[in-house]
Formats: structure tokens, C-alpha cells, sequence
């Protein structure tokens, strides 16, 4: 991996000022383009060794490439805040949005490597999180990304070479720090621990450019140049014709239906209960879950309750009877609508990390992330290759939130066309309802069977063994609200009791 | 996972019978297309819970399609020769080439499945094999293969009675075992397993379809269907007209040549041996090599050789010294020359999978692999996409093989382009050399420069802590011939000893 960036790059001072200008105006020319264009993110990640002048070179590009369009993130320790949330949080918090230049000095890849270079880790460990690194790089690459690493090396010798020249020279003494001479002592193995970490996440999608740090011409002109080819062959291919394959995949999403039987249909939407059944199980079902939510055991866990369903199934009550359950400062509500402008800009699952919570707290979801597997695939907002890859995708997402102690619990509520029909025309009917029902309900209720097929694949897809679906028979409500309530505070049971 | 599968699936009797003459003449007509088409192969994965008609259903597709094209791979225990090897070899010498459907009776799921279900190995385990077999199943599917994957299945109280009733039956008893029962009991525990497995390893490419086993007449039109869809599917991909995009990715394999310093430039090509330094050393690294392959913990080891370089550098002559060194019953050579046809209707590392030795032995490649990132790359041979994922197969491939206790070594020979002048004309003036020179030779010449650019990637992107490459100074074939010994030698040695 290495090899290349040891055999002493160097540019003389006379050609070096003599490439930088043109490099400039054409890196300055392309980002305009970039910036104007709005049509993708560029994730630069800067890493390497101490000493190889990543900083030096990050600060250069800020001055040859326009400023105010590049935001660079020096990710230092993890906030008390992040800590509280799953890993990935903090850096999908920090993704640039569509058009802007995102800097990461040390990402991703960071703590595994030092982790493992300290011996906190095992191989097994650093491979699982390399695994977990190249699934989060396919994921944003997929959605547009134009991902670009630089890894800053230097050999042994080099490395101390510099190290030294910094030490001994007043105006540089400051940056050589008791940690860099630290991480000198383990030179050997940060350099086979960073190897395997490189060659486990160098992908088609995301290769490690390996540069070597010694000269600081030859360093800036590397990776000035390499930014340019690469933002010129991307900008390219938005110039170019668009080319979409005739069939995209052969492979099923799920079983096909040849017995028209449907894990919708075979629900009996009529379950109900009596009054008196109702007030009984839904005291008891609130007394439980208010209990739980105040146990000491539920601060180390979250609840993230997502909630879809048909048009006017009752998503909206059933909310409202579960947020009635909970401490107003323990619980956000995350109506999920359009998405905004900024949200449009980032991947799709960007405006649901946002809003994760931290441990000791709920957060609920008026409907969530599958909107990917139902509206935009069954109205064609994406393309059939992003919903097929989205399963995978989101059930990688869940299981990041499970591993950080979250419950995660999915409801579909289901009624049948009567009902909704029933409920549309009374909502027309009912004044202060009647903002509830759009030309749009009438459009999905045609749309009726598609849908169906579109919640069949997704349940069968992405109902867990670590994030179940439950399916909510709701022609009732009081029947529906008590299950929502008495399976969410189930499962929160099972995991404080784990 | 399961949801849908366990509703109660059944097909009437007179549906099937109605149904059934036309979906078999589709599956015959589509497999017919398809066999003759030879473009890609099928694999049809079958597992799931015992009891759930998996024989009977892969028996009746034998029926229905053309028996001679389909091929069933029952696969029990591993052979010790397939022990002997990494755990994917018994796979890969199994995959059916284009043209032809390979039916799989479990496959490389079920393993890493049973050995958690029996508590053997923890999640992180499980879910390293569910990441291994996601790059492998990717990679063929990134290769042309189909893949299909059905998982059958029972809720726990169908399975149950499913067995009683095979019991009852004096027909059909011998087919409950023992182990079906012990299965049985670990039904829960089999459940939550397969459901992170399948969750783990279902993928746009590659998802499993999960099938409902209790109706005979459901389960075998699914599959039948679902087969016949898939393949008439991918069968109208072929007829559509071919669209590539313009420019497939902007991101850089390797740092950009800013200096005109280039690692194959570095090189010292002139080192060379005096005749004494070359006997001296020559006759301690034979002597060391041979002891060391005759070294009883060599018998947990194997060693894999790969030789590369320019043409004319010396590959055959340093191969036959080291060749030399060894017993002959111990090593085979494998010449890479163009692919026969049975190897051209694989996935491109199949014929080096075929030749991998068993512990003890050696395998020396004249040339290898690296052709695909090589000769491939340049001469267009394969898209630029292709190649461009070959580094991480390749990187994989070679874990592999480590893990499995090989030695991997790469070799690549260079010498510079007066030398290797210097060489052809002698060869085409040499009655005896005559044969070695060609027009092809000539032509690869004048493509020196895409061959280094090439070379210098490859080395980057593969030369890894597990399996480096070593460049070889080879204008003095003595020195090169030392230098293949002496670094072989070492790195077994270095491997022994760990």
C-alpha cells in the first residue's frame, strides 16, 4: 500500500510555481461549477501519519479553492452529546450538502486504527469496523457522494527526520506534540494496523490515495491535482446524457404472490375492544410503560417508535395516546413531511439520524425512513436500484441504533377500503377535520394494491429479529391504540430486563 | 423475515393442476433461452428449516425443467481435501458455469448458521461470515451470476406437526432424523439465528426470498414462479440494447504522477551479482527453502507464488529455479495463459481458485490473477468497472488464502526498455528462443507506459501486510533469481515461525 509513497516524491520550488497557478484557476473553476451545479457532496478525508503535513495541506486548499464553500472538520474527542448516540451520529451530523466540499480531518477510520493500534481491539474488531466503514461509504457513494481519501505517509526514517527538524526550530516546536513522539514508538505497528485498515476499506467506490508527505510541493500538487481530475471526470458525467438500463434487476424482492394470499389481507381488522376492556388495558398498558420510562435501568436505552400505516388509520391518535403516556421533556415527535430544501441536499436517511435521541429518551416518528420503500418507490420519487439497495440500508441503520441500546419498534396500522373510505368522507364532512384529507389521500387510495405489495416486501424485509414490525389492526382504534401501547412497553420491558 | 410465511399459504388442488402445464412450459422455454443464450449462470440457493420440502421441491424443478442443464449440489461434510483449503473452495470449484442452473442444498450460509445456533461461535462470528459471504455473493453477482435465493420455512407449530406426520407414515418416516428433532428443540434459537443471517446476508443483489413450506402446491409454484420471473427478467436485459455510461468513476486508483517519479522509475534495475556473491547466496537460499519445505510445521502451511513483470524480465527462468529447489511431488506450476472456454464461463478468479494447493504443497503461477488489473486493464479486455473492483476481490481472495496458513508471494520482474530490446532480438536470432518471441510481444512494448501506470496501481492497491509484493531488479537475471529465493525463503521462515 505503501510502496509508491516511499520513494522520495519531490517537486522542485522553480516547477512548483510554475504548475500552482494553473492548478488554482482550474480547481477554483471546477468547484464553481461544483457549487453552482448542486448536484452532489465531495467528502474529502485527510489521514495518515504524524508529521506527513496534513494540516499544512488542508489549509492550502481552503486558500487556493473558494472558502466560503469548503467546511473542514477536525473531529477531536467525541461530545458527551455524541457520545449518547450511536457512533455514526457525530459524522452524519458534519456531511456536506449537495454542492459543498467537506473536509474531515481523521473520520471513520480514526479510532478503529488507533484503537487497534493500542491494543484496545483485536483484528476481528478492527475488520467489523472496517466492514461497517465500507457499508457507509457504498451507502452515501450510492447516493451521489464523491468520496476522496488521501492517506499522508512517510516512512520511518522520514518520520523521524521531521519530527526532529519541527522539535529543533522555535516556530515549530509547538506543533510536535508528546503524543506524536508517543505514536512514533509504535511506527511499526500503526503502519501494518493502518495497512490492513486501508486495505479493508479501499473500494471501488472509495480508494485510499496514498501520498506521500515528505516534500510540501509535491504533497499540495498531489492532492490539489487529484481533487481536480476527479471533480472534472464527476462534472462530466452530468453533462452527459442520462442512460438508464432497460431492466435494473431480476433478482425478487420477496415471494411472489401466487396463492393471492397477502400478509395484509390475513390480518382480522375488525379486532376490537369493549369499553370496559379498553379503559382497563390501556391503564394498565400506560401505567407500565409510564413506570418503565421512569426506571433507572431506561437511562442507559432510547425508544424510537416509528409509526405508518394506510391513509386515516389513526397514526395520529395512537401518537397522541403514547406521547400522553410520557414526561413532555422526555419524548420528540418527528412529523416526517416533504423533505426540506437542506434535507434534500443530504442522503436519504440524513433527516432521521438528526433526530435520534439520546439514551433516557423517546423519539417518535409520524412516519420514517421506509417513506424510501413505500411512497418513493410506488410513486417513482427514486429509482428502483435505491429502494432495492434502501432494505439493506435501513436495516443497517436500525442495527446501530439497537447496538446503542435503542428500542426500536415499527407499526404499520391497517384498515381496510371501507373504513378509509368511511373516514375520508366523514373528515370532509367535519369542519375542523377537513384540513386532514387532500386531493393526495384520494390519489394514494387508487393506489391502493401497489401500496399493498410495497408493505408486504418491506415487512418481510426489514422486520427483525432486532427491530420487529408489528402490524396494527385498526378498523378499531381503541383496539389499536392498546396495541401500540402494550407492545412498546413489552419490548421496553424485554430490554431493561436484558 | 418471516411475517408473510407464516399466514397460511395454500394452493388448491384444481388451481395447481390448472396452473401447472403453463408455468412448466414457461420455465422450459425461458431455460432454453437461456441455455443456449450461455451469457450467465443461475444459482439457486435452498435452505431453511428441516421438514419444509426443500428436497421434494428442488426434486420437482429437475422435473419440470431440463434436468441436464440444472445442477444439484448436495453438500454434506467437507472433504479433506476441501478441509485442506479455505472454507470457499468447496464453493467455488461448485458454481455452475453460464448457461447452466446451480441448485445449492445449503451453501455458505449454513455453516456459519449452525455453528451459532449451536452455540460454537458468538454474533460477532456470525455476522463477519454474513459480511464475507455478502462480498462473495456481490462479486458474483458483479460477474454476470443470477443468484436466487429461497429460504423455507415453518412456524414453529407447522413444524412440529409436519414432523409428527412424516413420522406417522411408514413411507415417509425414514426421512425425519434424529438430528431433525434436535433441530426441533432448537427451534427459537434457529429462528432468532437464521433471521440475523438472512438479515445480514439479504442484499439488492442477492436477497433471500423467504417461502412458506407447509402447502406443497404453494411452495412449488412460488419457486416456480419466482424462478421463471427472475429469469425472463434477466433474459430481456440481454435483447436490450447495451448502455454504457460515458465515464464510470471519478474517483482516483492511486495518487496522481505530479513528479514524473513513478515506483517501477525508482528502481536500481542495474543490481547484479559477481558469480561468487550469485553461488554463494544462491546455494544458502536453496539450501534454506529446501529445509524449510521439508519442515514438519510446514505441514499447516502451504506457499503460493505468483510471478509477474515485463515480458523478456526472467519469470520462466527464476521459476525454474526455484522449481528447482523443491521436490517435485511437492509443487505445481500453473501457466497462465488465455482462458479455455470452460474458464471464460466463470467468474474471472476461478481458474486460480482451482489450482490452490493443499497444506504442504506449492503452487507457482506463471502469471496470475493480477492479470485482470493488468492486461485486462490495458488492453480493454474488461470494463473499466471491472477491473476497477478487481483490487478488492483480489485483496479478499488473498485474505483468504492467509487465513487458510498460505504464504502469498508476488513477484513482479522488471527490467528497463533497453534490456528487454536487448533480450527479444537475441531471442528472435536464437533458433531455440524463437518460439518465445511474438508479435504480442512487440505490442505490449509500445504500450510500456499504460503497463507502468498499471503496475504502479496494482502495487498500491494490493502490496498488503498479509501478502506483499516484492519488486524484482531483474536486468541481472542472477540477481533476480537470488532475490525470488532469498524473499520466498523468508517469508516462509517468518511464517513457520509465528
Amino acid at each position: 500500500m505503501f510502496e509508491s509513497a516511499e520513494i522520495g516524491h519531490s517537486v522542485a520550488d522553480e516547477v512548483y510555481k510554475e504548475n500552482v497557478p494553473t492548478l488554482r484557476e482550474a480547481l477554483l473553476a471546477a468547484q464553481f461549477d461544483f457549487t453552482t451545479a448542486k448536484k452532489f457532496p465531495v467528502i474529502v478525508i485527510v489521514g495518515g501519519v504524524d508529521g506527513a503535513g496534513k494540516g499544512e495541506t488542508v489549509n492550502l486548499l481552503s486558500e487556493w479553492m473558494d472558502a466560503r464553500h469548503i467546511q473542514t472538520r477536525a473531529l477531536g474527542e467525541p461530545t458527551t452529546e455524541e457520545l449518547d448516540r450511536p457512533t455514526m451520529w457525530r459524522f452524519w451530523r458534519q456531511l456536506p450538502p449537495k454542492g459543498k466540499i467537506g473536509v474531515f480531518f481523521g473520520a471513520w477510520h480514526t479510532q478503529p486504527i488507533l484503537r487497534r493500534a493500542y491494543g484496545e481491539i483485536g483484528n476481528a474488531e478492527l475488520d467489523h469496523a472496517c466492514d461497517e466503514i465500507v457499508r457507509f461509504e457504498r451507502m452515501l457513494a450510492a447516493e451521489g457522494a464523491l468520496i476522496l481519501k488521501f492517506w499522508f505517509h512517510l516512512s520511518k526514517k522520514r518520520q523521524k527526520k521531521r519530527l526532529k527538524s519541527l522539535a529543533k526550530d522555535k516556530k515549530t516546536r509547538w506543533r510536535v506534540t508528546k503524543t506524536d513522539w508517543k505514536h512514533f514508538e509504535l511506527y511499526d505497528t500503526f503502519r501494518e494496523v493502518s495497512e490492513r485498515a486501508l486495505r479493508r476499506t479501499s473500494t471501488a467506490e472509495a480508494p485510499w490515495v496514498v501520498v506521500e508527505g515528505t516534500d510540501p510541493n509535491y504533497r499540495y500538487l498531489t492532492v490539489g491535482q487529484a481533487i481536480l481530475d476527479a471533480l472534472k471526470r464527476r462534472l462530466a458525467t452530468l453533462d452527459a446524457p442520462k442512460v438508464t438500463p432497460p431492466v435494473i434487476a431480476a433478482e425478487p424482492v420477496a415471494a411472489p404472490a401466487v396463492d393471492g394470499n397477502h400478509l395484509l389481507r390475513s390480518l382480522d381488522l375488525n379486532k376490537s375492544l369493549s369499553p370496559e376492556e379498553y379503559d382497563e388495558r390501556l391503564t394498565a398498558a400506560e401505567r407500565k410503560l409510564s413506570l418503565l420510562s421512569r426506571h433507572k435501568r431506561f437511562r442507559k436505552h432510547s425508544v424510537i417508535a416509528a409509526f405508518e400505516g394506510s391513509d386515516a388509520a389513526g397514526k395520529g391518535g395512537a401518537i397522541r395516546r403514547l406521547a400522553a403516556t410520557l414526561d413532555a421533556r422526555q419524548y420528540s415527535i418527528v412529523p416526517i413531511a416533504a423533505p426540506t430544501e437542506e434535507e434534500r441536499a443530504q442522503p436519504y436517511l440524513w433527516r432521521f439520524w438528526r433526530h435520534i435521541p439520546g439514551k433516557g429518551r423517546f423519539t417518535i416518528y409520524d412516519r420514517s425512513w421506509y417513506g424510501r420503500v413505500l411512497v418513493e418507490r410506488v410513486e417513482g420519487f427514486c429509482g428502483e436500484a435505491d429502494w432495492r439497495r434502501a432494505y439493506e440500508e435501513i436495516n443497517d441503520f436500525e442495527e446501530q441504533l439497537v447496538r446503542n441500546g435503542a428500542v426500536v419498534s415499527k407499526f404499520w396500522l391497517q384498515i381496510d377500503k371501507e373504513t378509509q373510505l368511511a373516514r375520508f368522507q366523514e373528515r370532509e364532512q367535519t369542519g375542523f377535520k377537513h384540513y386532514k384529507i387532500t386531493a393526495e389521500d384520494w390519489r394514494n387510495r387508487d393506489k391502493w394494491d401497489a401500496y399493498e405489495v410495497a408493505v408486504g416486501e418491506m415487512v418481510d424485509r426489514t422486520s427483525t429479529e432486532i427491530a420487529p414490525w408489528t402490524l396494527v389492526e385498526a378498523n378499531d382504534k381503541h383496539y389499536a391504540r392498546v396495541k401500540v401501547l402494550e407492545t412498546l412497553a413489552d419490548r421496553l420491558e424485554a430490554a431493561l430486563d436484558r
